[in-house]
């Protein structure tokens, strides 16, 4: 009987997930450790802060994706150190991991360069909790704004304004829009959508910048045709509860904006755990590896995804964090650990680039696949396509096409509930309340 | 032009509920004023507790359900005053509101008889917040064990204590016992599902005291043959967050169990606000009502479902506090409101008894009827038939039914999410992380 090498995966996302899955048939037992219990379908994420899915809808646990791979042990747990010389991992419950092979696929957080205290007043989306808290914030300015008998304040209770232009800040602003047109005039009484004010503020030059030029412009007319004012430029300096300060720039003077809403889509960093394995980083705090994603000096630990900054030999730009990155480098590494196993040389990471969209509303999105580029109906149906293609298992399929085509064609959102107990949208939630006595 | 009647509704839920869209042809204008925003289906609660349904599946937005009832205003607001005597509710957050006729309609809340620390350590099912609560603590309790060394603190992590032996602690008990049967041995590496323990404990002399005591037995039964420890006569003495003491009975000497997980379901009393009417309540704190439902002195004022106390006239005890005795109660005072606005004198309510049913498991219920009584899949399937045909919209009837299709095909519990920030199974959740730096 051979002892097997122990592989620990740190992560249940997009590349961690592929790794595990990859390592089905190796000799090799896998542990994967995730803080939260749920692999997370992040690209669909912006629909729960929207109301337009439930979380069940794009989130599977981790233990039901993978009961069936024997070699695979899955820990619900934190990982708050890595001593990669001594080859251990140590953990905010358990006791410490040892592992032959580590692949850290920790993704990565929303960052608020330098101004963490900004966190409180504009909530980024990145897991469940931030987008059932992005949807009770949305939803409760409705409410306000319902209640409210005072014009100006009425009206800061319906200015939403998102920071950053990326995929992210265009997929909520759209989507903001549209549930304002849907559902304000219906379902309320006194407040209208013509009454909403949805900002998009973008400081570079234009939004989707990843993308070519003729598509930014396509999304920001787009966006502007839904009601969405889009901003470039636009450097935000302060952030409170009340809204938001534009600064001063060239000769146009600082500008303040009231709001109750604010949402941070302007940029991520890689997870801190990436600091703990004591390698360069780059500006975002994303590990610089190896052409075979490997730490430099540690062939045993590789680092994949949104916490990796991989840049392709003979190139100068590292490859860009969506998930088609992390699954291939996942599948990738995987490979690797069981060359390395057999004894084989390690290979060079090849990306494939699948090409990059994003969705502006309904029925419409952009997608560019190298020199292809496609806009309106048939890119939203290709967005479509592609997305409940990807997702996890087949209930969630089914579970999501259904709530789709419901909600097409009655225009009802069912997912538009407010949990969490208090009432003002600007304070943070409590999940429990004690009750009243 | 007349100046049409003022109605206010508190609370959306069966009786509030019932009430305005009983009042959807009536020449009133109704303004219905909850702290939450949806309407939500109690009686399958507890399987959003258990993962088997997920929030939306059991909830509908109030404006959405009452959007195209025009003499209709939702407020999203809590009612911290009614005063009776100038016809006018002070709100948390709004001005205040006038009323010709009003409708208390508030629910109940859980009971601590007081014990109200117990809360912290023994939750509560009344909301979508309880539910997200007890399901966070189910499934971390499991993710606990497995991680756990030491025999003895896995065996406390791995036992679940529901108190009391009502409808909700028999279907919480019964479904602990079928999480863990489905879950724990496919799911989980070192944990097995013998290894839990369920224990219902019941203070009187048997479980569904409210049903005949044949039932009762058959229900105990099934509940053992499910693994579960029915204990009767048992009083809890105090409870912390290891686990409880059952006190001192006869010759029994008082007995800690150690238990990571315990849940409340012994009793509820009325929301706090039947008591800013000024009225005589029973002891658990609902307003003796009249026999058109209305404060005795007020004849504009109604108290229904589980905020009253309603004795019908020649019996002694009140009405049961269930959903039938509710809706009932709500198109009735409706009706009433439409007589006194037409100047027509008051009926009285006569309560029509639906019967009582209480579920234990996956095919296996209880079933009373006046004299007919039922157990085992025939009550099961009666029980299943009535809450999908009651549930609010054809949405969520779809899902619903879509949603346990697949979960009893495959076992399959998608709703298995944690949300909510922490790791151990003790501590409240915080919907809102500060994101790491």
């Amino acid at each position: 009987m051979t002892i097997r090498k122990h592989v620990v995966i740190v992560g249940g996302g997009f590349g961690g997930l592929s790794a595990a899955k990859a390592l089905a048939k190796a000799a090799v037992r896998v542990t994967l450790v995730d803080r939260s219990n749920h692999h997370l379908f992040q690209p669909l994420l912006y629909q729960v802060a929207m109301a337009g899915l439930s979380p069940a809808e794009i989130a599977a646990p981790l233990r039901e994706i993978l009961r069936r791979q024997e070699n695979v042990t899955v820990l619900l747990d934190e990982v708050v150190g890595i001593d990669v010389a001594g080859k251990r991992l140590s953990l905010r419950e358990g006791s410490g991991l040892e592992y032959d092979y580590l692949i850290v696929g920790s993704g990565a957080r929303t960052n608020y360069f330098g101004h963490d205290d900004w966190a409180t007043h504009a909530p980024g989306l990145k897991d469940l909790d931030d987008a059932v808290e992005i949807r009770r914030r949305v939803l409760l300015a409705f409410e306000a704004a319902e209640r409210e008998d005072d014009e100006l304040r009425r009206r800061e209770l319906l200015t939403f304004i998102v920071i950053g232009g990326g995929p992210t800040g265009v997929e909520l602003a759209g989507a903001i829009a549209e549930l304002a047109a849907f559902v304000l005039n219906r379902d309320f009484r006194r407040i209208r959508s013509d009454m909403t004010r949805v900002l998009l503020l973008e400081g570079g030059p234009r939004i989707l910048a990843s993308f070519d030029a003729s598509l930014s412009e396509e999304a920001e007319r787009a966006l502007r045709k839904m009601g969405v004012e889009v901003r470039t430029g636009a450097l935000v300096t302060s952030i409170d509860a009340r809204g938001l300060v534009i600064g001063e720039q060239d000769d146009v003077p600082s500008e303040r904006v009231a709001a109750s809403t604010v949402l941070w889509g302007a940029g991520v960093r890689a997870s801190a755990l990436v600091a703990a394995l004591g390698v360069t980083c780059d500006r975002m705090g994303r590990a610089i590896v190896a052409q075979d994603c490997s730490l430099p000096g540690h062939a045993e630990v590789f680092v994949i995804g949104d916490a990796a900054c991989f840049i392709p030999a003979g190139k100068d730009q590292p490859l860009p964090g969506v998930s088609p990155t992390a699954m291939q480098q996942g599948r990738f590494v995987a490979r690797q650990i069981v060359r390395s196993v057999d004894g084989q040389p390690r290979e060079e990471f090849a990306y494939v680039d699948k090409g990059s969209m994003a969705t502006i509303g309904r029925k419409r999105a952009v997608v560019e696949v190298g020199k292809l580029r496609l806009t309106g109906l048939l890119a939203w149906i290709i967005w479509l396509a592609v997305h409940i293609f990807y997702l996890i298992d087949f209930r969630n399929r089914l579970a999501v096409m259904l709530q789709w085509a419901w909600s097409y064609v009655t225009y009802k959102r069912g997912a538009r509930l407010i949990t969490g107990g208090r009432l003002e949208p600007g304070a943070p939630a409590t999940t429990l309340d004690v009750p009243p006595t």
